[in-house]
């Protein structure tokens, strides 16, 4: 079969590979429908993520159809159509129990780290794919929902909602300020009207971002290299600041605006994948009362949100701006690579 | 009367000063009891806390009397017997509606900081002392409480049990460490049993803290001056970390101590008042999953932690280890700030 | 000055009565700018209301100006546009201070029952009333609020959110059933939405309640006099019966109801006022991990749902269909008390 | 092997019956160490389940030494000694992912009710039982822990802390009243303290059962066919009422206590089995904001109590009162038939 395979450091190829198998009973085999590229995955590309070894196939989302189940798999048949999860998860360890699927202990994944796909197995950028822990880790596709619809279901849709929504604790009446507007700020703005907020204001430094953030749920926008960025952001509160601050790009200082704009008593959601520690300046803040969170999306809310999705009450499909197929995969790259340029925001490969 | 007066950077006198009147129908006056000193005190007499004007009464524990009650007081009358909470709150504005009476907005306290007394305000180390929005800022004393018992209640046991065990989400059967057991540090151990952990482990550089934090509730201690402090800790747990960390003592090393100590999923719970921004290694952290809180007591479990008091369920008076009549307080003040040297604790003034 | 006077059973007048006056320093009187009728008020008149005595001025919503302030008021003053809770409340007892201000404790009131208005004390359906716990009791109308908009404030809207799907504990994603399209369930309907269900299923008896309900936020309608309610319910969810089922009507049949309709580990959650016990089935039920909540409104969210209505995110004021001046309020009393006939919602009287 | 077989309503034996075998890939075989007797068991052998066919051999608790295991089995292996959960989940149906074991939906077990041992298949109290969905249903038992301490874990001690304690919401400082000191009442009382109560009320008609329950963590004991057992009970709170009322009996009169009980915001938790209606006074309750839960064990804290058993934080041998062989089974039921009479709780078979 073909796959996207990591060759170290800046290279990667469309190249033909050994087809997977079976390898423990709870495992299934899934033709791939669609896949897509994450930022993630161009952060392996550039050798930022030293544990994924030189000839890994890439990708952690993606939808499919089962072709092979284990003898351990009594749910879900060859035929079903499946949504996979970004993380594979046992769902009977410890932490899996209380829905840290992110923190799988099961030695046969990786004991502690759920996100396995395209970092410490072979991944979804592939004609087919070794799924683990399948009754844990897939989710039936409803008739009628689009690959559109469904490929944002691995990651991005539970990303912004479990991270930056659920983690934010966002409450009715809420202002929340979202910090980036690439697919996961845009994913958590979509959800977050989830839980009822008064305001969402979109902070980037793009202008247009900042329109395609208004048409992803943003109530306001702001425009970060504005030098009154901050008063902005203020005036649109009481005065104290917002309830929840989501962090979604992964740079300090976008850290740091986060906990500028934040309220007494309110929240830091931190979505963003640092590279570097941040400055907390916990002489000022120790005495706001706030809470900062931070994670890897569980995704233990994909089966609900799949249902908003397939009920046409979450409009996923609006991410996927450009589509190719599987042998224009290198070219997907490219224009995912330059997101900005192409005016891209999840590329479609089918 | 005689009160505690702040000079200037390292200055300080018990001095005649003119008594305190009601300045708003809200007030009462107290004839202090019993006060005592906190950490808190010395940092403003050493000139850290600009806020604090020369002239300024120091305190901000204490219980007394009632002397003289404003127009708008209904629910309390002259000669009740009051603990009074550390922080000053209406009760009826945006903040104090949820809870957060360390951020009251009420523009007759300072608006956003409910921590006044020996700050913004006269404090509690005098003979009388004015308490703004009485009704909902005193405690009255239940009948065989002593003073021991009640002196504890202003601050240190609130901010142990609501900073560290309520912000730390402690839950049933959790591990949790709580790194410092000074006044806060060992409060946070004594208040988490409330919560049902299944292990409290206490870390400290000091034998004879550690020492102490075993009669304080601690079911382990370790010694962070040992090179495998870490590793001590850890083989307390299941090897995946606490799910607890508190910090309690304010510096840089402890709450990055708090972060390597906590496993994914697990809390950080900072009551540490800190001088200095910390490094957080979120290029780590991101992944794990933590939350991360702060804050000042908002004292509104003060009469949840009175009724365990009372009931001889909390030990509050074991704090008290040296004892002074209010003439002495400048030798009180020399205990407490070499409190190692004296093997003190809190000391109580009366 | 004029106002809604009890005469006893079935007997009601708009007379001339005394003005009020300041009581307490906690005090304000309001002139009242508009009222409405509750079908509380029409159950008293009927003498079902044991502790209201002849002579009681009724209602207990309404929207004012303030005419005068007690010497402990300090946050609100004369001119004060504001609209009235229904519940009265300190704000400073125990109860209180964990948001149930519907128990308030503080004697000056009723001593554990919030609601006096029209009920204990002389109400709203006046040109002048006491307002008392006033700065706990009273919200400020922003610029630009009407009055249908700040009405619905008083009670309805806070009952519906509060006791329906704050109590109910809708969750992203549930599916919702309401029994009963009356004001209070249509409440329901309007802010459930503010907790993201993926359904929202209005049952009632008539088939125009169910085409209003349409227009209050129900994305589904069910006709109870159906033979196959209950089927068609369950087959608007999984299988499984609805997540969250709120009663809005008062009566046993509708009680057992929601009882039937709960999926298991869900709620049912009663805002209606019951005349008669009924009869819970534990011998089925005990089983179904569900739970039932009840009681009476606290408005402690009122402040939030006045923010969404002034921002217009929850349309309230299409709970108004039919307006009256003060004098014509026996009239807007014939209307209401024959809602069904004149299609009449809420009757906005000023 | 031997097993207590049922025969229809009043009979059963202790007979000769087929082993055992793997039927799914998920199960494992284990020949039992230790099982006990339910309340029931005696209920399914008085004829009052009709969904327990003749032939069925009872009991739904039990350790044992796993002989067997399917070949999706990973994480268990044969030798492993383990506690057998009473209701078998299999952690992966939309059910179990948010901890509703109780209510499994996988159609290998009972499709949407997880008790089915001794119920719905053959239970524990045979030489050899088949475990479905064994990863998610047992619990590997720690070195050193004992079958008395380990026999509890099985239903018991879960039950009453999870349908009492937690369904009920237990907080620091709470008053507990728990109404039926057997064997469910008292692992209430016992777990209860994980929350940190001041009081915890047992309340029995029987002086035996009450000294008993002072011995498992009842802090007062009230007789309940004390005339004033109302007003005793009050009398050890605020005069307002307990803030969590526990039934742990099955009866309408026990049920209609509680809800007596229960101060304005409390909770009423029922974890008693109950055989017929009752009576809920809703025209008298709608107004008290109180909460009424109920429901079968989910043993999702199975693991966490395991910890604290294992780590004698809770001591759950306290319930043995008797122990007997496996072939004197008829004898033990004889005694646990007639608990009263040989002031017999836990009878453990081994």
């Amino acid at each position: 079969m073909k796959a996207l395979v990591y060759k170290g450091p800046g290279e990667k190829s469309w190249e033909e590979v050994p087809e997977p198998g079976i390898q423990r009973p709870t495992d299934v085999i899934v033709k791939m429908i669609a896949t897509t590229i994450c930022g993630t995955d161009l952060h392996i590309l550039k050798g930022d993520v030293p544990a994924v070894d030189t000839g890994r196939i890439l990708g952690h989302e993606g939808i499919g159809v089962i072709t092979e189940i284990g003898s351990g798999v009594t749910q879900l048949a060859v035929g079903d159509r499946v949504i996979l999860a970004c993380v594979s998860s046992c769902g009977q360890c410890s932490n899996c129990r209380r829905g840290l699927y992110s923190h799988c202990l099961n030695p046969e994944g990786a004991e502690g780290i759920g996100w396995i796909f395209g970092h410490l197995i072979d991944g979804t950028q592939a004609e087919y794919v070794r799924v683990p822990f399948a009754e844990n880790s897939v989710y039936k596709m409803p008739d009628g929902l689009t690959d559109a619809e469904g490929i944002l279901l691995s990651d991005i849709l539970p990303t912004g909602f479990e991270i930056g929504v659920q983690y934010g604790h966002i409450m009715p009446g809420d202002v929340v300020a979202v910090i980036g507007s690439g697919p996961v700020g845009l994913a958590a703005m979509m959800t977050a009207r989830l839980h009822g907020p008064s305001k969402i204001v979109a902070i980037d430094l793009d202008d247009a971002r900042l329109a395609r953030a208004a048409e992803f749920g943003a109530t306001d926008t702001v425009k970060s290299g504005d030098a009154d960025w901050l008063e902005q952001v203020i005036a649109l509160t009481d005065g104290l600041g917002v309830d929840v601050a989501i962090e979604a790009v992964g740079i300090p200082q976008t850290f740091t605006m986060a906990t500028l704009l934040v309220r007494p008593g309110g929240n830091v959601a931190n979505i963003g994948v640092h590279g570097k520690p941040v400055e907390l300046a916990l002489n000022e803040l120790w005495i706001k009362n706030i809470n900062i969170s931070m994670g890897l999306v569980n995704t233990n809310t994909l089966g609900m949100l799949l249902k908003l999705v397939a009920e046409h009450k979450l409009p996923a499909e609006k991410f996927v701006t450009h589509e190719f197929s599987f042998d224009q995969i290198l070219e997907a790259y490219d224009v995912f690579g330059n997101a900005s340029q192409h005016d891209a925001l999840k590329v479609l490969i089918h």
